[in-house]
């Protein structure tokens, strides 16, 4: 059955700890938020003492890296599932999504958490969205008498 | 077959109302725009004699409501999807989708419909997200040998 | 098997260049970011003697672009697939899937690639959204029994 190959289980894997990464970014925007006490919405500052305030530099930098998460891991879950799909040799296939995974962490770390000088941010960006691209490309040549 | 099982019936359909909920919210964010005349682009101010203004309060509360469906719901497509594979009692997870997407229903009505003071939006976040924790803490225990 | 049928790989086909469009949109923001040399980060305008402005209007409108396809088609990947479930006929969902992919192409360009005068980005935005809807209630009238 599907569910037993080891690639399909590494997709598993991998997609749902991007999954509650995505989750996690909210507690770091929270975080942020309650330490400087600036919020985006009149009850959440009254209930805090806060004020509404809607350009943090601090606060706005963990909401980039958050929306870049949203830019990319959807896609990811999508390409890698069919990607899975065209019959990739199996470790290959459990060595980019490991890769891509380490990488989008390492981004909202040198993004969000210790914001490093680039090129930190590029290649932690860059090397996942290869990975995307390739698979895609892969899909789009195995699929392509479905246009 | 998989799709005779109750659990993902109840996970096809609440996916799906979630993705319709998705897409209401554009509807909702449409409707204050043309409320109060308020528009991002230069073509729609001028399609309705509008004026362009990027920072109109109520649009960008039903813009935040909105973002933050974006932020959750792609999530639980998958962590849902996944913690079906790993074969939990099927009343307990049709009850946590169920209870999911009510949460997250409500979420927007105390968000953007109609706004409650806090805690109100507070438990309407918290209860989805735990339920996506848990069931992400599941996913990773069952499959951890993919890592 | 179900990867045979015509219509999931045509949804595979579709689902996965409208992966691929995703990813472009970062490359079409980052191309307007360095004509105008504008960024959203520190560590961005020093690499490239540019300056830090959130507010430009070339950038903010491919941005938008951007959120709209994100808003869009991570629910017409779960629409779509769980559309196949209800078993419609193969030939009329392949043609759900050209259309709603080449419709929200054709938006990405007549919202930021070359802006037109509504109604052009609203025609493009519309059709692809009925369509979802269209699938989506088809989805809940076919697992009513799941609610």
């Amino acid at each position: 059955m599907w569910l037993e190959e080891p690639a399909f289980k590494s997709y598993i894997f991998y997609s749902s700890i991007l999954g509650i990464k995505i989750l996690i970014m909210a507690i770091l925007t929270a975080r942020v938020r309650y330490r400087k006490k600036v919020f985006a919405n009149e009850e959440d500052a009254d209930k805090t003492k806060g004020i509404v305030k809607l350009d943090d530099p601090d606060v706005e930098r963990v909401r980039r890296a958050h929306l870049n998460d949203l830019e990319n891991i959807p896609a990811f879950w999508i390409l890698g599932a069919f990607y899975l799909a065209t019959g990739p040799p199996s470790e290959w296939a459990t060595l980019l999504f490991r890769v891509y995974t380490a990488s989008r962490i390492i981004h909202t770390i040198v993004y969000a958490v210790k914001p490093l000088p680039q090129p930190a941010r590029g290649f932690a960006y860059d090397i996942p969205n290869f990975i995307m691209l390739y698979m895609g490309v892969k899909i789009i040549s195995h699929f392509k008498n479905a246009l």
